[in-house]
Order: C-alpha cells, then structure tokens, then sequence
C-alpha cells in the first residue's frame, strides 16, 4: 500500500481498508460512472449525483451550465465520492456488522473547461464510454447545446480508495456464538434494451449497447 | 404535485421531474439503504456513503464516535442524498441523453441522539431492516459498543425527489434521425448467501436472509 497523497486524503476509519495507488483508484472509478459530489452553496453543504469519467489523473463530469451545481463549483473546493456496494456482510454481533465495498474519494478544486473542441472530446469519450462507438451515431451536437453544456474537471491528485471484500471479522469470542455469519453478495444488474417505439422503421439496435454496464 | 417545502429544496432542473409528497420521498428512502451525505469539515465540502433508515419523518444513519463525520455533522448543516439508478435512457442526440432515476434529497441539521434506549432501538430497526427479525439472532450489544456507535438523525422536513420514467424526449426534428433510440434498464441483483466458513457446524441461515434486497 502506497501513502495517502495528503493528511486529508489519509483514511481513518478503517484504515486498514485504505489503498491509495493509481491502479486501484483508476479501477474503481473506471467501473462506476455514478458518483456524487458535495460543494458549498451558500455556505452550506449540498451533495447531488453526478455521471464521472476520467482521462489520465483527470476526471470529468457535465451538466447545465445553468444548473446550481455547476454555477457553484467553478474554481471551488469540492469532493467526489465514486462507491459501489458488492455486498452485505452479516456477523456474529450487529456491530461488526459491514459492506463490501469498493470506493474512491477525491478532494480538490473543480475547473471549468471552457475550449469547445475539448468539451466536443471529453463529451464523445464519455458518450463512448458507455456505448462504444455512439457519439457518431448520434445526431451531431450543435454549437447552442455545447454552450449550455458545462464540463467541469478535478485533478486525482488528492484521492484515496477504500476496498473491502471477504467475510466478516467478528470478535475473536463472538466465533462460538451460534448466529450464522456470512455475506450476500449484491452487483449491478443490466436488464435487455427496451427500444424506443418512436423509433424509425430500419433503424436497428446497434450490437455495442448491449456492452453496457458498471459496477 | 405538492410544493416545495422550502426554497433551497425547490427542484430547479428538471423541475417537472420533481415530486414533494410524502408517498414519494418515503418510497425512495425505504427502498435504498445506501446513501451519501454531505458535510463541512474545516470549511471543505466532505461527502461520504452512509447506511440510512427512516421512522416516520426522521432520517437515521449511524457511524463511529470517532469518525471525522460523527464529529463533524452534530448540530450542523448537512444535506442527504439517497439516489436509484433504474436505466440508461440512450436518446438521438448526445444532448438528450439522460438517466431513468429516483432520488431525495434532503436538507437540514444533524443531530446526535445520546439517549442509549433510543440508540438501541433505531438499530435494532436498523439490522432488522436489512434482515427481519436478525437483532435478536445476534450476540447481544454491549454497553462499550452502544457508546462507540453515534446515532445521527436528520427531520425530512426540507426534503425533495426526483424521478424519471420511460424513453427519451429528443427534440420534435431528431425523431426522424436514423438513430437508435431506447433504454437499458438497470436494477440492483442480490445473489445467493455465501455462508462464512467458520460458522458452527450446527448453524443454519435464517430464511430471512433471502429477503434482503434493495433498490
């Protein structure tokens, strides 16, 4: 296990979950597009989803530019949080009681990007991140949407991840204690593709939507 | 529709995705256990998972005494938000791409229940929502481990979802795009207990771990 990359990154509870190396920080985020991400309004906390992808030690997410969030987070302190729950773990005694869990948490300050032909590329990566090939398919974004789209970006630099897998860890006493103790794994289920009725009579599901899926 | 319940609640995009009834707000935060708050610590926005519960028009979640969190939230601002992802809404254009969803979000003041017969039954309603009937299964809480758990609670007084539903609205000229249209739906799969290797021999898993599941 590598250092946290600064004392607010360094994980406490559970430090020995703690991972602070590129691979492990790139994977999970790779796998989870959902995330939140809490900045100050108004002096006070606001925490609201958000759809992340990364290039590099960058990641990226969009919105409205003429949403809350994207108004308040230009140039301000903020944290991402990208989690993915693998599983309920059920011990001996409630408190020992656990998740299995993959997660990142990065703090730092969120930049606008404002070159149209970045946005147009950090848009069509995330559009192909999901359904390869897409952006092409799709009709072409126009200079009006691609004003009213804000994309923000937040170096990971200061990120940090927590994994935990396996079985509970119960107090050494509690192991005689006849309870049943175990984990029910959960994941991310991806149902068949329910096409559009609107859709155009030879148009056909491209074979690369069914290609999606995270976690 | 009912209104918002305050100002900073008032859902400002896609509003008409917004919902402020009771029913609504209540079926979602019932449905997932997994949620993330938001929080300032030194200043800095901090977001982080937590598990929540509810009883009537209070949210619950708990944590260690310890916790950069426990220590933060008591007594101050914090904003909840508990989100569902139900599909990938893949739409003609990159710009109308959207994701189907239910979420709360709630604003308001933590605040730490101290009294150690209400902490002891929130949890005990805490373990049982997950598996029913299962507190009791369990090697009993001690004192020690009631004073290292912090109870935090949270009123749904300024609380607000949004939901969306079904396919993609492009705009009124992309419909003749030849551009597949549709949604990938997506839920949460709870797979089959994995009982932990070193339970007695004459252990057998309660029935009612099968009925945990969420989303």
């Amino acid at each position: 296990m590598s250092e946290a990359p600064s004392e607010r990154t360094r994980v406490r509870r559970y430090h020995w979950l703690a991972k602070y190396d590129t691979e492990t920080i790139h994977g999970i985020i790779d796998a989870m597009p959902f995330a939140h991400i809490a900045y100050v309004h108004e002096g006070r906390p606001v925490v609201t989803p958000i759809m992340q992808w990364r290039e590099g030690d960058t990641l990226y997410w969009h919105g409205s530019n003429a949403s809350r969030m994207m108004r308040s987070v230009d140039g301000q302190e903020v944290c991402v949080c990208i989690s993915i729950v693998d599983g309920l773990v059920l011990a001996r005694s409630a408190y020992n009681y656990n998740i299995n869990h993959r997660s990142v948490m990065v703090f730092g300050t969120a930049r606008k990007i404002t070159d149209d032909d970045e946005k147009r590329r950090q848009l069509a990566r995330f559009v192909n991140g999901l359904v390869p090939g897409q952006w092409d398919r799709l009709r072409p974004v126009t200079d009006q949407e691609l004003k009213a789209t804000a994309l923000l970006s937040l170096p990971l630099a200061e990120a940090s991840a927590k994994v935990r897998t396996g079985q509970p860890e119960d107090d050494d006493t509690d192991y005689c204690f006849p309870a049943w103790a175990g984990v029910v794994p959960v994941g991310v289920r991806v149902d068949a593709p329910v096409a559009d009725p609107r859709n155009l009579p030879d148009v056909t599901m491209p074979p690369e939507v069914l290609s999606f899926r995270y976690g």
